[in-house]
């Protein structure tokens, strides 16, 4: 591919950027919550737009139906001789409380400055995903408007349950496995290392979530009659929260670290060149001392070491003033996040365990799982990977590092399990993006430099002969499945 | 006073019981929740509507505006030779969350009938405190019906605030009390010992109420991002919380027992022959097994010692599915009850101290004190106490007992330290009313008998001959104050 009709391309990118920039406001000002079902409406409008954008790039799209929120599927015409690429979004968002503590109303997507001179765009959405999202849409757009075509074939999965586990998601996967043949995934949901250096996700945690539910007296009761006689549920899951940790900053949750391995000698110190300080990463967000494991450095910490938080925490009486009441019931939403060789359901099993052990008779405990995911490391020797991080380079003008992220993917891990898919993690947010809080927002120079990232590397991933590679089964199909003695299918590649 | 004329009374009483429900009932229907600021106009509408009630027994009665809710004070004319009763309640109520609980509309009185047959009169404030309150104005309405006057002189004192700490009536006391005189106060706002046997309270425990509320992040954070790095503020206070409490059930926070005196031997005999067991005092609020310290009988366990109950609790996010997010901040309402011996200035100053101590370098802590009244205990041989027992008595058919109560009625003390008023703590309340809690109710029968017990008791103190030891004090006031040393006012009867 010539330098020249890139360059066309790249060029068309900065002349259309007004245009981006409303086409990404207007998916904006759709609430799509998932987690709410009072915006389902929304999340299937925003499916619907996602949809009809991708459609104007001449790619047949459409919604397709689970038992929840709509997944939208759209794939180019196959040609059997290009490089096929599986690119995955999504188009749900987190919901928006505390909404008082936003500075403008959430889903009026704004262009503004950050009070550091930055043009930023603000709106729940704005970074994670659908800003992301569409600075690959916008990238294809660009090829399409120049070229008249996309470089290679895509076939675009964007959901809407993400932020909700993706539970109707994954049996999806199972039953399209046909139609989602691809050879690469990419994904675009992670972030630079900082703001003038790209980056690419090798490494994801997991994430088991729980919420817990403590269930003491049959009604709310007068701490003043029963106070000192009754048990307080509040007090009951206190007590068991207070002691998930030990004063190393540990989880005590026995066998929690099993499995769980040391930094490779040359990763470890690949990072500690990073000098990652409490300086730069928690004086921000108003912090100061490393809240993790005291023998490990704050990299490790947030990227390579299992964590559990308490993600939220209600019981009794939360309103004004003060009700001297005992509540009849108290809740915790608890997540850990999880490192290559935890399994999710044993550290569920070994959490509820630890739970229950210390619940009182007279007391009655329930569990929810909302979601459960491995870890997973990608292959750092992974093909499209240097052509990737090269592309980035160029961009950028600085090399783009390799990086674990301390955040969750789950649909990575299933792509790998269910599709045989390795995923390529590329993304553009920032830290301080305010992502799963008010206020968010995306760079403008991100998610400017995020499509021109796009466009060279579509273009370095069309010239790579990889695809060719790919050879007919025993079968007769291109597809490289074959199936395991367990049934379960993987993939030659992996 | 005649047999017969207390008997005309009593009579009265019976055959007007329905014209007596049905103004209790319009007072049910304001919904005066003290706690919450929208419901401020229905605050005062309630102390119109009791302050013309009693204005229609001839009485004067007045709103008297304080820095917050208004009081209603009322006075019969004052005849020098007659004993004159402060009577005090409250029109205020708690709030009704969780709403979603209630199986009536709170606030739309019904008369209906308890599943074990019982008649109930259920809504907010049935029992607490606007179903007490009534059974004294109405026992006054009968003797005004019958006798054409009250047998006795009264000050209605009816307050606004009485579930949030009475910040504002205190002051109040101060600054009038002059109008104040009495020479005793009469409460109504206890509780039988069960419904047969008609109870007076003698030691009520106190109360301090504190709201602590931790700042970690400036800003809600992603779990995933800085999961294991950054601070979690509902880690950092439920590990406080959990450390409130060994495991003995004791509380933790040094010096918190000191001054805390063990039962009178024969109290606690007297204690042990009323036998509270776990099956009559648990089992109807659905728990099995005494939540206090271990060595300690259950009702000593709820009457008599020093408790710590968690009211309420928040932080993060606590709506429907999963959201990961480190929360800026997270709070909770702690209460103490406390027992004769214990100053709460100094358990707070301890409590804050516990809480300061174990809050790390980069978190903020804030406390709001909402109530901090110390216990009290009255004198057993108080005059009036033997009159009232015997009218209790002879109403319920059964000897009155003379209980502790673990609940906080705080006026009580500032009746004392103030007014130098002793006061006589009768009530008629169960405890299955579901005081503070949905579907609160008040037994018809209660109610019924509760108006009779007042007329009996008012025609026993009408009878004694205590008040004409009254005499004037140096100043030439019939009122007994003298001023100490340190000009705090205090009275020569305590």
């Amino acid at each position: 591919m010539a330098n020249t009709k890139l360059q066309s391309v790249l060029d068309h990118v900065d002349a259309d950027l007004e245009n981006s920039l409303e086409r990404l406001f207007a998916w904006l000002r759709i609430p799509s919550i998932s987690a709410d079902p009072a915006f389902a409406a929304d999340c299937r409008q925003a499916a619907r737009h996602v949809a009809d954008d991708i459609a104007s790039l001449g790619v047949s799209a459409e919604l397709r139906e689970t038992a929840g929120h709509p997944v939208v599927m759209a794939k180019t015409g196959s040609a059997a001789a290009r490089p096929h690429v599986l690119f995955y979004g999504h188009y749900d968002v987190q919901p928006v409380d505390p909404l008082e503590l936003w500075h403008r109303p959430p889903f009026e997507p704004q262009r503004c400055l950050h009070e550091d001179g930055r043009e930023i765009l603000v709106a729940r959405g704005a970074e994670d995903d659908k800003g992301q999202v569409m600075t690959f849409i916008e990238a294809c757009r660009a090829w399409k408007s120049v070229t008249g075509s996309l470089p290679l074939d895509v076939t675009f999965l964007i959901e809407g349950e993400e932020e909700i586990g993706s539970k109707n998601f994954v049996p999806f996967l199972d039953a399209n496995r046909d139609e989602l043949r691809a050879d690469y995934a990419l994904v675009c949901d992670t972030s630079m290392w900082n703001a003038d250096t790209p980056a690419i996700t090798t490494s994801l945690r997991g994430l088991l979530f729980e919420e817990v539910k403590i269930t003491g007296p049959s009604r709310d009761l007068h701490s003043g009659v029963y106070g000192g006689g009754a048990r307080n549920p509040i007090r009951v899951l206190t007590d068991i929260l207070g002691r998930l940790f030990d004063d190393t900053n540990r989880i005590t949750i026995p066998g929690f670290y099993d499995g769980v391995k040391n930094l490779p000698v040359d990763v470890f110190r690949q990072w500690k060149t990073l000098n990652l300080t409490p300086e730069d990463f928690l004086k921000p967000v108003g912090l100061a001392i490393p809240a993790g494991e005291k023998d490990r450095l704050l990299i490790e910490q947030i990227s390579s070491r299992p964590t559990c938080d308490i993600n939220g925490i209600v019981g009794g009486y939360i309103g004004e003033g003060s009700k001297t009441i005992i509540p009849s019931m108290a809740s915790a939403k608890i997540s850990f996040r999880l490192v290559e060789g935890q399994d999710p359901a044993k550290i569920r099993a070994a959490f509820r365990s630890f739970v229950e052990a210390r619940v009182p008779g007279d007391c009655r405990v329930e569990f929810e799982d909302h979601s459960a995911a491995p870890a997973i490391a990608l292959a750092w020797d992974m093909k499209p990977l240097a052509a990737a991080k090269q592309a980035l380079s160029e961009e950028w003008g600085r090399e783009a590092v390799l990086i674990g992220s301390g955040a969750s993917i789950p649909i990575v891990a299933d792509f790998k399990d269910r599709l045989g898919l390795d995923s390529l993690l590329v993304g553009f947010g920032l830290d301080d993006d305010n992502i799963h809080a008010p206020d968010e927002k995306y760079d403008l120079r991100c998610f400017h430099k995020g499509i021109r990232s796009w466009v060279r590397i579509l273009a370095a991933l069309a010239e790579m002969k990889w695809f060719r590679r790919r050879e007919r089964n025993a079968a007769g199909a291109w597809w490289p499945w074959v199936s395991g003695p367990d049934g379960r299918r993987f993939s030659s590649r992996s």
